[in-house]
């Protein structure tokens, strides 16, 4: 018998935000891969590619041409996943396992700039600001809408997290209920606030601050870190250090730190393997659904999936979707690497 | 305004077992994919690969030796996620935000058949009879082990799901703490039994078969169906008819019935795409925690990920992770497309 050792030993950790486990294995990153290997593109972009579909001035595939806009631009997803239909809809509570129900929404693309072949970590802070800037417009038009109750801002990055398209863009899904996600999500914040008067967030944060193992950035309004519970190898998550609950309440100050911060992680993320590094991010934030929340604390979860390299991933499967998430390196570990890489990007000391 | 149509319009669908939503978008099957696709190997293997660490005779990693064994094989995973030692441990209540606690485990390998070639629609009933066999031996000698309270057995099939060797097997991860999926899983079967005092599923395989357009296969004793909150393309459950709730409480007929129902859906399977069709399959069961568990009823889920061919897959990714699980073709459209599926492998009329 031995004492535990969060560092050696295989355990499990508690995520209050969803109120879910993780397992943990330190030890088995040891472990040899034979397996998949992805493949990366490590072709230099075009400042414009002609054929592309997101390029300025270029058509879509439903014939409409893209503007020549020059800073971020927006517009309604050819193929969304939601419809605004209005749906006539009588609830049948017989159906004890057949329970369905008619969803409203709508789907926008944001791209990130005209130019095909910049991404975050490679655009200017000024430019940044601007993305922000369209966030901040899209969650209050789109919030505003009678029938959207929540709107999802996210990105996919990298043709291993679904990306079809290199040209640096994002997603926004607004829509009628709360996804499941959200949803747990705000029962925990909730019960927190209703019991402590704070944000579970502004506490996780004091107490990260605190220990220090895990943070990977701070700056006067943010910090990024990975978190206690984080599944995915190089998870991070940027937590604002004020109670602000949604991105329209970012006074120009946070704006400016967060478009700095957002730049310095992908940058980081970028030099951990040299390569343009895949994540799917996401901004969790109040509903629009004329509410208060007070619980609600703003941060923008960054899932990549690369384990060892800019090839290899951690893959999500059997275990994993039949019992836990799994990760094979600590999140102390992964924050220590994150922390230590630079904030130069590796391409610019190259040219 | 419409009235809502459940084969056209988007809408969102519960699943009973895990108390989540999933996003419905039957018309989105129609999208164009210019993203990435998954490399397939078409190459005919060998029968018996010299190189492979799980053919018989053959060395592995640790410098062991395989037997030549000649049905099924089962080792210890030799890079297991968790380990076997008793730890000490006090929990510390002070931790609101770092809760971890060790977890003890273990991690077995199951080789399905000698023939490094044969997955499973490939094998004889007989042949799948003994791998039944290898898991109801495996379900009780590691739920007998005092530290074990629950056995996970598993399969990751292909690369494109995390597989690093060819050779047909499938896992068992067994561990003191009820994985979190099993542990929602249970919480739902529970309640619906204290109810009902019948188990959900016995209920819900009623229910479906009366509907009938769900239904892959029947025989007398189980059911493959896509289930109707099913998130996966071409996801499937096997459920046994009668309300057992283990796999050593199967009758000889019932075993029998499970080996030719997996050969059946294995076998539409690979002749959906005609190519060797990957998934994460497991079987949910009853915890060996020592109590009677009546509200557990034995499934085995199949979890495919492509979703057009044999190289372009669903990604769950951005919206997914950060909202709801989301699906572009209706449940009983992939049972219909399965069930439409011949049973008689395609390999086998080439030959
Ligand atoms: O079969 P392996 O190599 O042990 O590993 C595979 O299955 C495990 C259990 O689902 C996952 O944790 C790994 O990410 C995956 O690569
Ligand atoms: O960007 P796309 O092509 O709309 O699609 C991508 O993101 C969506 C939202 O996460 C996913 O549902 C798709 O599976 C993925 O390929």
């Amino acid at each position: 018998m031995k004492n535990f050792d969060i560092n050696e030993d295989p355990h499990r950790r508690f995520n209050p935000l969803i109120n879910e486990w993780v397992l943990v294995s330190p030890h088995r990153a040891k472990r040899p891969w034979q397996g998949q290997n992805e493949t990366i593109s490590t072709e230099q972009l075009p400042k414009y590619d002609p054929t592309c579909y997101l390029c300025p001035g270029n058509v879509r595939a439903n014939g409409v041409n893209n503007p020549a806009y020059e800073s971020s631009f927006v517009f309604e997803n050819d193929f969304a996943a939601m419809k605004q239909d209005e749906i006539i809809f009588e609830d049948d509570i017989k159906h004890t396992f057949f329970k369905a129900k008619p969803e409203q929404g709508i789907s926008r693309v944001v791209c990130f700039s005209p130019r095909h072949d910049l991404t975050l970590p490679e655009m200017e802070i000024a430019d940044i600001e601007n993305i922000i800037k369209t966030w901040q417009k899209e969650y209050t038009d789109l919030g505003n809408i009678k029938f959207i109750n929540h709107v999802q801002i996210f990105e996919n990055k990298g043709s291993v997290m679904g990306c079809s398209n290199p040209h640096p863009h994002g997603q926004i899904w607004a829509q009628s209920s709360l996804p499941t996600q959200v949803e747990k999500t705000q029962n925990s914040l909730k019960s927190y606030y209703d019991k402590n008067k704070r944000t579970l967030l502004e506490d996780y944060v004091t107490a990260e601050l605190k220990a220090g193992e895990r943070i990977v950035i701070e700056n006067d309004h943010f910090v990024a870190l990975v978190p206690f519970w984080a599944i995915w190898p190089y998870e991070t998550m940027i937590v604002s250090k004020r109670a602000v609950n949604k991105i329209t309440n970012f006074t120009a100050e946070e704006s400016k730190s967060f478009a700095k911060i957002l730049k310095q992680l992908t940058t980081k993320y970028d030099n951990l393997f040299n390569t343009s590094f895949p994540y799917s991010s996401g901004i969790h934030q109040s509903p629009t659904d004329g509410l208060d929340h007070p619980e609600w604390h703003f941060h923008m979860h960054f899932y990549p999936p690369l384990l060892r390299s800019a090839t290899v991933k951690k893959f999500m499967v059997g275990y994993e979707m039949m019992g836990e998430s799994q990760r094979d390196i600590t999140p102390e570990k992964s924050a220590e690497i994150l922390r230590q890489l630079s904030e130069v990007h590796y391409k610019s000391l190259v040219k």
